[in-house]
């Protein structure tokens, strides 16, 4: 809890929900009905309907970005450092949306939520989805709540990868996107993680083939693996070293015992996986890397990336994280490239940080400099 | 099975064995008996018994490190591209000895044999073991071959942690020390890889606790798990996107349809976990990472490893890849500088690869020429 709400917090927020009949077609062919969105907002909208800007989560993100939900609460929302008043995303002048994706966990409609044809949870059968379904489930809300442009779009990491998608998608219905420690696609060493993921997960007893639900259980191992998987690739080397070096939680070094060895690091990351396990759904994950490993901006356009933001009228903040080995500046480095052969405005950053993919949700002040100099610039 | 046994191979090999009474005192102040030790030899022992190397294994390596077991072997032994007729580790000039350490399972005393208290499978009774047990047990191999110093210990990995062990606990017994892609001691993402394979083992419910083949079973899936981390850490991000991309084994990237795609780099991976099982132990994959975790050479030097190393009357060299990220050239060099502060002589090559830390087992020409020169120099 905190002492009391930060002057510069967005204070105590309510989390909305909006319901849409459907159906809404998705990239699989498949049909989703009834959509339920969960968002909150943060500022407000102005006259013009100019000052909006949308937030896109990452992979085990959701709604609530910033601010507190009660004063119980003991810490804010996951991107609170960055939305607030005079923060980089600043309320006292934007709009702020913020929504739990379609397939989410966390009160929009996902694998947890009842198929209105069983009456039962959707669990794995509910559809597939791709970049693109979330970005147009977002267009949806944004005609709902009556704007027609974003003064941008914002996101890190798979929050990154929707943001672009929004340039492609409706190229003029942002002004600005922002694109933070994300990629174009993956690398194979990105699919070969959430293939481990997923083998963690489906491998677990309690998965029953994705209907844990209605055996009242879930797959709680196999999901805190694949978190613990998740959590080492979003630090890095040097972070790691750092914070916990070869420090021991229980046992000892000596010799003359057989007493196991307890690293700190090893008990840090099973708290990570099972904390993980307690608030998070094992079909969303599975959803959500799978959405991941389909990601490929250019492939409906010859591979040419510039060819795919050719069309919107956006222009763009890039930033990467130089120890950031998830989503490396080298995969920064070709979204801007992309983006000045395509003839766009692109400011690009390359953000000197020790936190690996991590960095994006943390306070950097040179992050925070160039990312509250480009969202100041932007008029509203 | 090859066409015919190439000329530069040691050409058909018989594993040997040794039994010791024991007991053997472990570090962790168990006794051990008894001790069957497997092992192989290429080349021959010279009348002076100067021209002995001994070579360690790594994690999930074994005796059969060259050579063909039979003419129907599709494939030679472990390191078969480094000893032979004419190769770096020179069977025309060295008598080689390649053993199985204590632990394994593929011969040697270990949790798949029999506990002579109980008559059933040792298990995770089996006693931990670290780094120093083993070399303990290769010297009592070394006494029974009748060799009093080796001409070389060379090991990869976690057998050149043996090598550098040596040089502590029987600083006169080997005349030079080769460290291949190793470390003085795991970082805390090494620790953390190791965990992520301990916790996929330990969480299959196949486990038992340890005592899976008194159930008649093994925990497969787990133990892929742990193999499928284990080899992502050994590639390069590099040489899976070259080997790999983002190529598809099965499906399609086509909107319409919700066939799930599989990667070329998840079915490989998948391949490998599942190859492992077959012919792994669990208990062992447990005892090995074990073992790793607990190295830390300078550790009862005052955290100095010249100090470890001042006693030795060995030389040194000590090899690096560029892409290896589980044990990165920074580790090597911290070997090298430690040695030269112990006034040793130590070269130090770092080998230009795009095969992460898998290069110390593949054929590359300028490490095959370092390897083969600093070899070629040793006296027999």
């Amino acid at each position: 809890m905190p002492a009391e709400i930060p002057a510069d917090s967005v204070g105590i927020v309510t989390p909305q929900q909006i319901d849409f009949p459907g159906p809404v077609q998705l990239a699989s062919g498949r049909a989703l009905a009834p959509v339920r969105i969960v968002y909150e907002t943060y500022g407000t909208l102005n006259a013009a309907r100019s000052n909006a800007v949308l937030i896109c989560h990452a992979l085990s993100g959701h709604h609530h970005a910033a601010g507190y939900h009660s004063l119980a609460d003991d810490k804010p929302g996951w991107w609170d450092y960055y939305i607030g008043p005079g923060k980089p995303i600043d309320t006292n002048r934007f709009f702020v949306v913020s929504l739990n994706n379609i397939g989410g966990c966390h009160g929009s409609t996902g694998p947890t939520s009842t198929n209105p044809d069983t009456g039962r949870p959707w669990g794995p059968d509910f559809p597939r989805l791709r970049v693109r379904d979330w970005v147009k489930t977002q267009a949806m809300l944004m005609d709902a709540l009556g704007i027609d442009v974003w003064a941008a779009v914002v996101g890190g990491s798979l929050g990154g990868m929707q943001a672009m998608r929004w340039c492609v998608d409706y190229p003029e219905r942002l002004r600005h996107c922002v694109v933070i420690a994300s990629a174009m696609k993956l690398t194979a060493q990105n699919l070969a993680f959430n293939e481990i993921a997923r083998q963690a997960i489906t491998s677990d007893p309690d998965f029953h083939d994705g209907r844990y639900l209605e055996h009242d259980t879930a797959p709680r191992k196999g999901l805190a693996i694949a978190r613990m998987v998740g959590h080492v690739t979003y630090l890095s080397g040097d972070a790691m070293g750092q914070k916990f070096g070869r420090d021991l939680r229980r046992g000892t070094f000596e010799p003359g015992t057989e007493a196991t060895i307890e690293f700190q690091v090893g008990s840090y990351l099973r708290y990570q996986g099972e904390t993980f396990s307690d608030r998070f759904d094992a079909n969303t994950y599975l959803l959500m890397t799978q959405a991941l490993d389909y990601f490929d901006l250019a492939r409906d356009f010859n591979d040419n990336p510039a060819q795919a933001f050719a069309k919107t009228g956006s222009r763009f903040l890039v930033i990467s994280f130089t120890t950031d080995w998830r989503f490396s500046p080298e995969r920064s480095r070709e979204i801007a490239n992309a983006l000045l052969r395509a003839g766009k405005a692109v400011t690009y950053a390359e953000i000197d940080s020790e936190y690996g993919h991590d960095a994006f949700l943390i306070p950097i002040e040179r992050y925070r400099q160039v990312f509250g100099t480009y969202m100041h610039s932007i008029e509203v």
